[in-house]
């Protein structure tokens, strides 16, 4: 039970709260590739090189280099399909430039190259797309290109997206109050909330993501969605749709931007019943099996089968690609409109600065946070998709770029991580922006 | 725990040593459909209506039914990756006529339908192959073209096949001892076996699968087998490979033909132990990834990620469709060789009547098991990969013919299903001989 709690804690903590306690002598991204470190080779591995439930923390570094390639084959997990189409093959225009590109990380005076930040940051996949073709693509770590890799919190931002297509299309009124949909909901926090906020996080809950106090609402969160069995002495909420009915409020909505995990799952569940299908099930419907995908994602479930819409998603680097560019071009790609651009364009808008400086993200000022998606505000008009450990769908319009980064950093920390990451991105979009082929 | 091991159970359950002790007023086919009993549905599903571990009996019937469409969101599982190149699409040749053929079971003399047989049997999905063309395709219950079915004990087949490769390959030796490949098996009774005994199922082991006796070894080993995290006061074997290392023998390998999953759990060792790969990832290499397949299959894993060979898979109807073509056209498909001819040539010989006959099998007469492949022995050179529950790869060489059945029949007794199943199979296959298109 705790390790699956570790892996769902993982999976949702976010970008900032996290108190990182352990010392920064991590080893490095080449020492402690899954391959060198031999987890989970042999027949039988070794018990040292073991990764399975429940001894092992393996959601920990540097266990967590091979986890976040296999959650499937440590939890039940429901299919993202791509259907049985065609997949559609990406144009390559490979940029060998791109390697010596220098930048200057946040606070710092040194220069770095864009190969060394791969290694600094514990980089699992990286792709990026220029007007649509792929101008740079590298595997390391647990991946390979017929692999998937936790997406983490990216997870959200898909959430987010199909949320913003319902409403495109007249199926969901943003101004709606959230017990006009799910009356189960009508008690808790959420029940008094709009769409919109919940979409936006600045509902006010009474909700802790203290993860020092083992009292905190995160750890009964984990528990209740944890897909083990639960132990005989539980007597908690099972699963995302009764914990979220426990949820009291605390505050106004719509002043302050919160990053609660517990909105998307509320979020999840109010698109399920709208629609009639789980977020994997609209997932595959309305966009992967229509985008070309070329392999299916998955996502994980509780003990009764509803997908973890706040962080469960598995998927290959591509495929994040193509929804990087349906981001990029209002829900085109492959000459197809498979999604009402007003949905896009509600994203790329940006959300409210104000709720958002409240929250006091230092690697992200004068940001906002808009239907699940980061959006930075910048002179590019930039936006992100964004999951712990480094995970990023980065799409700058300006540049006409997308990066897709799978990554397994030590620390579960996006502010460690910014630093490096946010001007490599920018310098390779001033680089494209310059050098358009 | 108990329902994993329901599970497993169900997955691994001989065709003919099952003891049904239940009584055979079941719904109808149409009545247990999953989506008339509305297994699932809603967000949260009705309490009575929830399929979960551990507190409902998820393999049994009616609930069966959607289980086996729903594997993976119950346990972890592996993927079997079909790549990520072009799936192959195949050409139709819709016969209209198939479900008005006729034919009589066995030990009856009441004239049944084709299409009457396919609900009376529970199908999920049937599909019908003649050289090389689809002239029948249905779905019913949880079953469509998008979906993946439980295999049951039809993986087995898959196994043996994979080993006839090797041996073929010259990469395998038949003749060699078990104890010779994996050291650990040298003191339990597969040490002294030979590979090719283990493939036929000729060892001698001392294991029961009496289901009525709570000390049976089956318990014993589902309990293994569970993927979830064992009770701390659990002090047995865990995984398929250390179960595996503490079955002791008894009598003479060679003799008997016995129908044990272990054999099949200990084949997917020694094909790992060659290849450095387990079964879903030679599966994949070898095989899905090879022959066009349009979707990616799954296999269960035990705690330790060790695929369960002996009854894991679940996969499409087609894709099933497009594994017994390879073995119609001797390992040919799409115009390729995928693997040597004599992989299948000596699955196609067939195996040992004497030691077959021994088993009592009544709906088999004359039979014999290869591979992990059931050998007709009938004018036609049939042979099948089975699974309780009426799964089956029906390949008819004469008739140029393959029929793949996905199903969920009420009880885990194929003998039960034979008397209608294998007329059947025999009244299209002489219809189609005659009817060449």
């Amino acid at each position: 039970m705790m390790r699956v709690t570790m892996i769902l804690l993982s999976l949702v903590l976010s970008s900032l709260s996290y108190a990182n306690n352990q010392s920064s002598n991590f080893l490095t991204a080449e020492d402690s590739d899954p391959t060198k470190m031999g987890w989970m080779v042999g027949f039988p591995p070794p018990k040292d090189k073991l990764i399975m439930q429940p001894e092992s923390d393996f959601f920990s570094f540097p266990k967590l280099r091979w986890t976040a390639c296999h959650i499937r084959e440590l939890m039940p997990t429901k299919q993202v399909s791509r259907g049985i189409s065609v997949p559609t093959s990406f144009v390559y225009a490979n940029n060998k430039n791109i390697d010596s590109l220098t930048f200057i990380p946040m606070n710092s005076e040194r220069e770095v190259t864009w190969a060394q930040s791969l290694s600094e940051n514990y980089t699992d996949g990286i792709l990026i797309l220029h007007k649509g073709k792929i101008v740079y693509e590298r595997y390391f770590g647990c991946l390979n290109e017929m692999g998937q890799h936790a997406a983490m919190s990216m997870t959200k931002s898909l959430t987010g997206l199909l949320a913003e297509v319902l409403i495109a299309e007249g199926r969901l009124d943003e101004s709606s109050k959230v017990s006009s949909i799910i009356p189960q909901l009508k008690d808790s926090a959420f029940g008094s909330a709009t769409v919109r906020q919940v979409m936006d996080m600045t509902t006010a809950l009474d909700y802790s993501e203290d993860y020092s106090d083992p009292n905190a609402d995160i750890w009964l969160y984990s528990k209740a969605a944890s897909p083990l069995p639960k132990p005989k002495e539980y007597k908690g909420p099972n699963g995302y749709l009764e914990y979220l009915q426990t949820v009291r409020k605390n505050g106004v909505h719509g002043e302050a931007f919160g990053y609660k995990t517990i909105n998307t799952d509320a979020l999840g569940w109010i698109i399920a019943k709208v629609t009639g299908k789980d977020v994997s099930q609209l997932l595959s419907e309305r966009i992967w099996s229509k985008m070309g995908a070329e392999q299916d994602g998955y996502m994980t479930v509780d003990a009764r089968g509803m997908p973890f819409a706040g962080g469960g998603l598995s998927a290959s680097l591509r495929d994040l690609g193509r929804i990087g560019l349906l981001v990029l071009n209002g829900g085109k790609i492959n000459g197809q409109q498979i999604f009402p651009q007003k949905a896009v364009e509600s994203i790329l808008a940006g959300g409210d600065k104000v709720a958002f400086a409240k929250a006091g993200y230092k690697t992200l000022p004068g940001g906002s946070y808009k239907s699940m998606w980061w959006v930075f505000h910048n002179d590019h008009g930039a936006v992100a998709a964004r999951g712990v450990h480094g995970q990023t769908i980065y799409i700058d319009p300006t540049a006409e770029m997308v990066i897709v980064r799978y990554s397994s950093f030590p620390s579960a920390n996006n502010a460690k991580i910014d630093p490096t990451s946010l001007p490599a991105y920018q310098a390779v979009a001033e680089y494209l922006k310059k050098n358009s082929n």
